[in-house]
């Protein structure tokens, strides 16, 4: 035990491209397995009347800032996407299309990528062009794959992890899974990482 | 530099119950000044149009846990104060009246009693009764005490350091300043530790 975590995300969230950095760190570290879970936030923000703060509230400066000096402490590269919050749905379909049709392995380099290319690069990740040509530098062919994430099975798949994470009580991003127990935000990969190592030392 | 820091808290604040534990021991280890400034966080949520999350609600149970297992992590002892939240005005202003009438180091102690009654003990310190005994066990005349905290110039202080607040972009409980940089969130305090540190190292 003490070996498997369940990563929920959605690709709009900064905060989770700081966690999927650190998670992966830590997964080379401790010799997890991550299971990368993206869903759609915002669906579940709908069912509870959440809302993200907006840019320009009090607390939307001080997120932007936190994230941002969150990255340099890591020497994560960091440009805010534009526009910010985008669409993360047509990512995660794809996420989901590779890990149907190819294999958990490259669905996972696929979201990689896709941070690398959003939060990473500043690149609009919500358009199917930018997708597309990630894609293809990936080495599948685009226009399949953007077909294949239209498809209803990926379109279920992506709406019974986002039922899943909500069943769960996920009602943020990122949010991980440790033995049952629930750890919301990247700030909180230090205590996942204190729980291993203290249940593995006992 | 990297010396004192603002220390903006309410009492009714379980992450703050948290943040005075863990600010105190950085304050002893790295030798800091911590200025104490409890101010009435309802009165900046109602300017924002925020509310806390609802004990019931999926993110208020998880906040619940959290801030227990964050108590358990420090050995710190932890009760839920009944009723919570509760009204942490008449505590603040009792502070205020100590820092006015005796020293800003006898307001401190004050502070750190009535963390220590509400959620150390789970005693309701929206009550005055509670509040004079408590102030009785520290050595103060409780009722005067509590009629000096009714002065004017008294409520008008807690209203400078909400407004003070308010205007630096403080939309919660704990936050830190240092060197004008906002920190929010118990678990910022490992960041404003690598701060000094760093500082001080170069």
């Amino acid at each position: 035990m003490n070996k498997n975590i369940d990563f929920y995300f959605d690709f709009s969230s900064s905060y989770a491209y700081l966690a999927q950095h650190r998670i992966q760190q830590l997964a080379e570290e401790l010799e997890l397995d991550i299971n990368w879970k993206p869903f759609a936030l915002g669906a579940i923000f709908k069912a509870l009347g959440h809302a993200p703060p907006k840019p320009e509230s009090t607390k939307g400066r001080y997120i932007w800032k936190d994230v941002e000096r969150g990255a340099a402490e890591m020497n994560l590269p960091f440009h805010w996407p534009d526009p910010f919050p985008f669409n993360s749905i047509p990512a995660a379909r794809m996420f989901y299309a590779l890990q149907a049709t190819q294999s958990p392995e490259r669905a996972i380099e696929w979201a990689q990528a896709v941070f690398k290319s959003s939060y990473g690069q500043g690149l609009d990740c919500s358009d199917p062009g930018v997708l597309m040509k990630l894609a293809e530098q990936l080495g599948h062919p685009g226009e399949e794959l953007l077909a294949a994430s239209q498809q209803e099975e990926v379109k279920s798949q992506l709406k019974e992890v986002t039922g899943e994470a909500d069943a769960l009580g996920v009602f943020g991003s990122p949010t991980f899974f440790l033995d049952g127990e629930m750890f919301w935000g990247a700030d909180r990969i230090d205590l996942i990482e204190r729980r291993i190592t203290t249940a593995r030392s006992a």
